[in-house]
């Protein structure tokens, strides 16, 4: 059974603005659910490595495409952590002043180990939310994978137990002394849309986009 | 001065779809102007850490907000390298297979030693170019900072030296065997939109949004 908070860990605590941070359950796995991909980093050598790929999560797990990298897997076959984070950009804080200038945000970190994925079923599975995390319903249409491809995809899951978020919200916050300077401020909210889905150039005649990519938004009515 | 390209490294190399990537500075540059903000990973006694912060370029030089994590600050004065990764979505890849589904994207990482600013000209150039970054046009507007907020800003340069970019763009690509599946394939455009200005509650009477905030889009003109 999971608890309602993440324990805070010394990686998991807040260094600035300690008041943007929580430890709730909820608000980290809405972020994450939101979240269309994020960055994954890991260490080879002693440095540093940060890559984008697209996660989902399942419960307490996350998993994400491992085939994104060789190196990462076999950093994570050498037993070594992953710093997970996912970002939603909300608007820009524009303020009187440049120094209190910000960004309205949204991001989860997770930590932990990473495993391989290699039971063929929870393999298929993880494949399954993953195509419905970036569009809810799509793996009732596409077809799903078959052994061969799935012996070619690499999953990792991360254990989501070492986590926290932080978001940033509201007007900006300027000094007394600047409130009456002639200079607009407030928020510019900023979100991801979709266009028109463009056909594939080979797509035969007469498939329409179905509505879940017709209607597509972010965030999906499951998130 | 810089040539066209930058010298591929092995940690620039791609692993995987090489076809995606490029050494081409100008498809860097482009990227890093593009993209609103990045993650920069760096090391912890061992470990990754991954965060979302602003950044901008000014010539071969990239700004950030070191700021944001005062152990980011000391991890880079013992010397620890930065991997900084500026992702940009473009679109939704729904292929007929979910193993064939994707993204199209564009992200440019560069790896590189962190240096902290100390040169208060240097500090306040960087300042302007952030804000000008996120909003174009901006630094003519805000109050820039007095010494004392320079004092309490810290801002890292790592130098445009290693780096590399990766794209994918276009349809998806099925197997032939799957082409005549009755499933619609092909791309849903994405993009970061703004919205209508939220006025700051404590905005006085008769200040309207200057036309580069009513107007703002991505990629903003200058990039």
């Amino acid at each position: 059974m999971s608890a309602d908070s993440f324990a805070p860990t010394e990686r998991t605590r807040p260094h600035r603005h300690p008041e943007r941070g929580t430890y709730d359950r909820e608000v980290v796995e809405r972020t994450l659910d939101e979240a269309l991909y994020c960055h994954v980093g890991y260490v080879v050598d002693g440095t540093p490595r940060v890559l984008p790929t697209i996660h989902v999560r399942v419960g307490e797990t996350i998993y994400i495409h491992g085939s994104s990298a060789s190196h990462m897997l076999r950093a994570i076959r050498d037993g070594s952590q992953v710093c997970l984070v996912a970002t939603i950009l909300d608007g820009l804080v524009l303020a009187r002043s440049a120094f209190n200038h910000s960004m309205n945000y949204r991001s989860a970190v997770v930590f932990g180990p990473a495993r391989e994925v290699t039971d063929p079923d929870e393999k298929w599975m993880a494949q399954k939310a993953l195509v419905d995390h970036v569009c809810p319903g799509r793996s009732d249409q596409a077809r799903m994978p078959n052994e061969k491809e799935l012996r070619q995809t690499s999953i990792l899951a991360i254990p989501l137990r070492e986590a926290s978020a932080k978001a940033r919200t509201g007007p900006p916050k300027d000094d007394e002394e600047d409130v009456l300077l002639p200079v607009w401020a407030g928020v510019l909210p900023l979100r991801t849309v979709a266009g028109e889905p463009i056909d594939a150039p080979d797509l035969p005649p007469g498939i329409a986009p179905p509505a879940n990519v017709r209607l597509y938004r972010r965030p999906t009515a499951g998130s």
